[in-house]
């Protein structure tokens, strides 16, 4: 069955694959299953069609036959459950990388998708520039933990896993604020990521859409 | 095996159910599964014993033989993996109930956390007050697009499953603003979720902790 992944018609990183389909696409190259992909322009985010397969009108979206699903985590965890290369087999460990995911989403890209909040959707607003450091420290405060935890370790919990792919795509979005190098094991465990073949064709793919240029 | 779940020895929200072991312990109710409780001081939660069980320095943990795990999302979801009555057999409507679960924890959640960020821990800023409008107008459009989809059905997608109790779980966290008011039918959803015989009983176990007078 052909697996259809949605992915912004533009993306507003233009390119850099921090837009949630890369998660995505990456999963789906760790497996080696092809997927098409079908673009959704930003007016028809909340459009009545784009909202009956997401309802909360975003990117990506996942369909295969008559199965529809959203949420990176979701996606990427059924992905890493019908095919081998995501999640391990022994019972405590594949519970561990699934713990890894959660944190990855729950824990730790809350207090990222913040700095989104105070630099640009409040970025005009006249508290920006005083909020910017609490924010920043938040997130050192979830970056530290880290740190500690994963030491000088490859990976979360042993083989890479479906947990690292979603930590390290979460890692990503705070880079450009230059955190990351604070931490020079993490910096050095995204590089990691990075490195893997699937990120690559996964990065390209994403690329190749959102930095041609704009059409008109 | 014993199952050991953490929990604060003294809730922050005073027994109101708010705190995240009440979401486990849930489970644990809905799949009539026993488990011992281990009550973690403030103090205790950064020190070494603490964080070698959850790095992040949170509650709850879950220890069953060797296996430890955190997060709820992933706790939650163990549970509903190795016991009958949180996930559907159909493969389909497994993934999705997965899917809510993800979405209440990776898409409702965050932005309901800044309420208690910009009224508690940032309460004493002079932005506050006027900042409080925007996070709230944040939640209302996650919530209004729950809502649309929600409808009129008693749970997300058909029976009702973990992805249920974990969005009724976060719901709840908004309940004290008011704003879930100001969608009946999500109102009546979490009172669904209340009713139940099983939340009724993780309730009650966290009360009987938490709304103890202080000691001393």
């Amino acid at each position: 069955m052909t697996i259809t992944i949605t992915a912004f018609e533009r993306s507003p990183d233009g390119g850099k694959g921090l837009a949630r389909d890369t998660r995505v696409r990456w999963a789906l190259e760790e497996v080696g299953q092809p997927y098409a992909v079908r673009l959704v322009p930003h007016a028809a985010m909340q459009a009545p069609a784009h909202l009956r397969l997401h309802p909360f009108g975003q990117i990506p979206t996942y369909e295969e036959g008559d199965l529809v699903l959203f949420e990176t985590g979701a996606i990427v965890f059924h992905i890493a459950q019908h095919h081998a290369g995501l999640l391990p087999d022994d019972a405590d460990a594949r519970a561990r990388a699934i713990t890894w995911m959660f944190a990855a989403l729950s824990t730790m890209e809350p207090p990222i998708l913040e700095l989104v909040i105070v630099k640009f959707i409040e970025g005009d607003k006249p508290w920006s520039k005083e909020r910017l450091p609490l924010v920043l420290d938040r997130i050192r405060n979830r970056l530290g933990q880290l740190s500690v935890r994963l030491g000088d370790a490859d990976w979360l919990d042993g083989a890479f896993s479906a947990g690292d792919l979603m930590m390290v795509s979460v890692l990503l979005r705070v880079r450009a604020s230059g955190l990351l190098d604070e931490y020079p094991n993490l910096a050095a465990y995204v590089a990691r990521g990075e490195a893997r073949a699937a990120y690559k064709r996964a990065f390209a793919a994403q690329y190749a859409i959102n930095a041609a240029p704009t059409p008109g």
